[in-house]
């Protein structure tokens, strides 16, 4: 099999908050922190920067302020001009890019793992880019190893580096932790067990990889997200006339078949699905979507193969 | 059984969105309408209004604008003065009384039933006033009796009528009907049926009532609520320290006895139960209590018997 030498990791940046009302990370960052202030730089390997993305957006509890955060990481919107108009997310993108990248540069961090929680039954959702590098398969087939209790998965968004929109967009190796059901606002002792197991896996496959031990590549199932769908909406008011069905909700990964229901309308209607391809929904009634227009999206499954890795020595 | 008579019911009101983020009256109440438009007036025996109580928060999909609507139905909140600077759910307030009551009056509509979600697993959850009249014991043991998909339970609060702060306070007789568990901002599918169930109940009920047919009375098992929990908190920052247990998560209505295990700490220490009486926790993990200090609130149970009724006629 093809092996690949990259150079030591050097940085990591662990991120929560960047959507001010998932609240697993917002508790999570802050543990870490007590935990590396008790432990002091033996307790990580790899040096850790914790950051809790948008401070106004969790002290008012919502997904943000003037602007969704995690939509302002693109190349365009990093370079514009910051005037006292800016809407605040644009501003606080800057400063993450500055504090963390810059974007697409030698000086960006090596790894950002960002914190998210989304109201759909996703398991823990690995979230990448489709041109991720090696590095990010390594770390999600180490997660689906070391992780048992939870379906395991991996989600490539198909949009290239420059138009790539969210915070992890900025690291050499960006994921995002995706981890539900869990309502906003609220934290489940559950769902901050997983994340807590998903970050300590992160970091102990850095802390393999450094170690000089090569580390075996192979094959990986993955969702690349093909299109989204919206709610039937009423023409005049634009309000959903629907929701999802029983039979869908909370069965992202599923795999949708013509014919299938996928929403009931509020008049007690079952309305099907009616793509030709079968593709597989996910972050299905995510609350943070209906505003977006995004009642799921859809995804094609496929098995991609990876080469093994080892650190690279002078 | 002792027997009690009451003058027919003229008029009932069905109220959504007195908090903007708790989806299911949301949409429930426009699909009454669209049902009453449909019907005409043969759609209900009884006069319905259909009322949203909040549409700024409705708009901004949140709980309230400057101040939590359903706590504003006091007394001294209704006759209160207004100036520019009143905070606008206490207009509202007052609005709502001008509509449906006033409160306390003979004029006040003889039901109202405002809907309700919460993100913890309270099933259909009927909640009201521990001087409520017998027409609310009454309602209740019918949605119990029709509805056997989910646990249909009783909470009632003991507070004295001036002080009574939601706006069923305002009917003669008022309940709220609260589903759960749904997340703010989403609309489930089982959640809005169940919540159609109940409402279609409740008319039944007074259509039977208004029919003339002497309806039983019997027995009730009610919970009393009797004292709020809060989360153990940072004393420096204020912030929670821990999270509900995941023994206790999702357990609304248990028996929780001393020694229990209530909250995890972020840090993975248990925390136990320590009051002497054992007692039921109920809005367990409710996203919108964090910021009033509530982790659960504890109630007792109780039987309380109900006289049968008849409608008076003169």
């Amino acid at each position: 099999m093809e092996m690949i030498r990259l150079p030591a990791l050097r940085r990591v940046a662990i991120c929560g908050g960047t959507h001010g009302n998932e609240m697993t990370g917002v508790y999570l960052v802050p543990e870490l922190e007590r935990q590396q202030k008790e432990k002091g730089d033996a307790a990580w390997s790899v040096p850790l920067t914790t950051v809790l993305s948008n401070p106004r957006a969790i002290k008012a509890c919502s997904r943000y302020i003037d602007k969704d955060l995690n939509r302002c990481f693109t190349s365009p919107i990093l370079s514009s001009p910051i005037s006292e108009d800016t809407p605040y997310e644009i501003q606080r993108a800057q400063e993450l890019n500055s504090l963390l990248g810059p974007k697409g540069s030698e000086d960006a961090v090596d790894i950002i793992i960002d914190l998210h929680n989304t109201t759909a039954n996703m398991g823990l959702s690995i979230i990448s880019y489709e041109w991720s590098n090696s590095v990010c398969f390594q770390i999600f087939k180490h997660l689906q190893d070391k992780i048992t209790n939870v379906p395991v998965r991996l989600v490539l968004i198909n949009v290239p580096p420059v138009e790539a929109f969210s915070l992890e967009s900025v690291a050499k190796c960006g994921v995002s932790l995706e981890v539900g059901p869990q309502p906003q606002g609220v934290v489940r002792a559950d769902i901050f067990n997983i994340m807590k197991q998903g970050v300590d896996a992160v970091l102990d496959w850095t802390e393999t990889f450094n170690s000089g031990k090569k580390i075996e590549g192979g094959e990986v199932e993955v969702y690349l997200m093909q299109k989204s769908m919206d709610y039937p909406r009423d023409p005049k008011t634009g309000k959903p006339t629907a929701a999802i069905h029983p039979q869908l909700q909370d069965q992202d990964f599923c795999l949708l078949q013509r014919g299938d229901p996928v929403f009931l309308t509020f008049s007690g209607e079952t309305l099907s699905y009616e793509e030709e391809e079968p593709l597989h929904p996910l972050f299905i009634n995510e609350a943070a979507y209906y505003e977006k227009g995004i009642a799921f999206h859809l995804a094609r499954k496929k098995t991609l193969s990876f080469p093994s890795i080892q650190v690279k020595t002078d």
